[in-house]
């Protein structure tokens, strides 16, 4: 399990992107994902936020793009992914995992990507503007101004998310952009039932409609729950392979890294405050990956499942680094 | 059809409750409300507008009420729409017709009862975080955040509207309510099919779930559209009473005093500025009744349709009143 000398190296070499890290920023954690080999993530700066909190976050990451550029830098296009590689830092994608950070403007979206935003989830557990969650009795499926961002998202080339989406809306994302969308970051329901994890239907439908899927290894939603480790999240890995493909298919943790319960009581409730939406019951990391600094440890677990080189360079973040470019465009000048 | 004397006496006497009102607030149009013998009117002080300025346009109510208390008086309660009538001013019922204003805050629902709000309407035309509305292509229902925000408004006394709510979340609000809800401003499809009014079955489980129903009277709505005039407005009133009884029934005449092509296009764009939700085509006041302070007139087609006086007195404002003690509570100490 533990990671040996030829997938050390491997890691070492390989582009490395996480689909989904959603830790408390600073430079602790910047110094983790660095030394895990990240090559870029999808980093989270607004769940529940309203626009001028989203806006505030983002004036946070400019300050420290400004104070740690030894550490980080700020990823617009696929040419930046690479820039973090060559120079041995991390690129971070700046993410959100609601649209509340939209509020009601449709403008909000091209300007959000001038910002560097990257890559947005199209609701966070519960209804908005645009759609329904994962944790929500009814889904209506996408709205009509719903429709509108999803083609003003497309035009400017932001990622549509639909880790947290509730069912119908996905479906109707799916169908609606004319650009590839992702499951940044969930599991299969075929593994383990949840409200949060996606069934064979789901994954399978999203791949053959050009999608993508990012494995996560929270442990409440892995088959063996707090148990889990890494050997685990190759394993759900693979079943979604086995599914959608092995060029559909990487990697997107949901790192919590330096965060404690008061982080958890305000993602499980709606809007960060009112009922309470879901349990996680023991809240863990996989054994073996308890820090990003671990990430090695996953690679040495795909080559411990006998994966050849080529397929853990894939799923490491070659693919991920296709269809980033599929959404973003690929020059940059 | 003009106002005769018997029923010119009999309009003066009376309770007259407008159960919506939109028109370009000041002292012009209090007047013309005084004018017309209105005793109290739910006044749209939000449609699109975010928490911020609501509160702005609340704050600017406060500095009407301060420099025209010759004319207008604030209600939060029935005696105070008794106190407008025995003192010869408007009462004003400040009202929303959206949810917009709540942002995603439930508290903000005790605030705005607090700052005197006692009617709001679930959605305006679109979804929302609370349900649909009429002019969405899909409808999911009443959202579990909708759920809450219901319970707190029967909690602290604010009629839920749900005029221009989609008929799936319509409803769910109707089930969800333990207080009377109401259409304050619709017609029925029974006599011209339209988005925004509303099906026999929908004006019958609203009644016999004891919720009511305010009877508008714009013309795009009405029956023979642009050559209506009061005497189909009384028309449709009856068509409504023959569905619902005569104690369910009320007025709410959607009133757009003083506004122009701007105020239209504002109010038919989705977030007020978005993709065209409907055309109107053709906008007119019903003939006699161009100004609100010719509502005498609509009287006097009641008492030309042969309406005996306690039919009168009860559309007029009388089941208002009583339906709005039932919400807000009859005390106020």
């Amino acid at each position: 399990m533990a990671a040996n000398t030829d997938s050390d190296a491997l890691h070492r070499d390989a582009i490395v992107i996480d689909g989904l890290i959603v830790s408390n920023w600073g430079p602790e954690v910047f110094q983790a994902m660095r030394d895990g080999g990240v090559t870029a993530a999808n980093c989270t700066c607004s769940i529940w936020e309203n626009f001028r909190d989203t806006c505030a976050n983002l004036a946070r990451w400019e300050r420290w793009f400004d104070d740690h550029g030894d550490l980080i830098l700020k990823v617009r296009t696929t040419d930046d992914i690479r820039r973090a590689k060559q120079s041995g830092r991390v690129g971070i994608i700046l993410g959100f995992q609601n649209t509340s950070g939209f509020e009601d403007q449709l403008d909000a979206i091209g300007f959000f990507k001038q910002a560097g935003v990257g890559i947005v989830q199209m609701t966070y557990n519960t209804q908005n503007l645009i759609g329904s969650g994962c944790y929500e009795s009814t889904d209506g499926g996408l709205s009509d101004f719903g429709r509108e961002a999803v083609a003003e998202m497309n035009r400017v080339g932001i990622l549509c998310d639909l880790s947290h989406v509730g069912g119908n809306t996905s479906r109707d994302v799916i169908l609606a952009s004319n650009k590839p969308v992702a499951y940044s970051h969930c599991l299969p329901s075929g593994l383990k039932q949840h409200p949060r994890n996606k069934s064979d239907d789901e994954l399978t439908f999203i791949a053959d409609h050009g999608g993508f899927i990012g494995v996560t290894m929270f442990p409440p939603f892995l088959k063996r729950g707090p148990q889990s480790g890494v050997a685990d999240v190759v394993e759900a890995i693979d079943y979604v392979i086995n599914l959608a493909g092995d060029d559909a298919v990487g990697i997107g943790t949901d790192f919590t890294q330096g965060y404690g319960d008061d982080f958890f009581d305000w993602i499980t409730r709606d809007k960060g405050y009112a009922r309470r939406l879901t349990d996680f019951g023991e809240i863990s990391f996989p054994k073996g990956f308890s820090s990003l600094a671990e990430y090695p440890n996953l690679t040495a677990a795909m080559a411990d499942a006998g994966w050849p080189e080529p397929k853990i360079r894939k799923i490491l973040g070659e693919n991920w680094l296709r269809l980033l470019g599929d959404v973003w465009g690929t020059s940059d000048g």
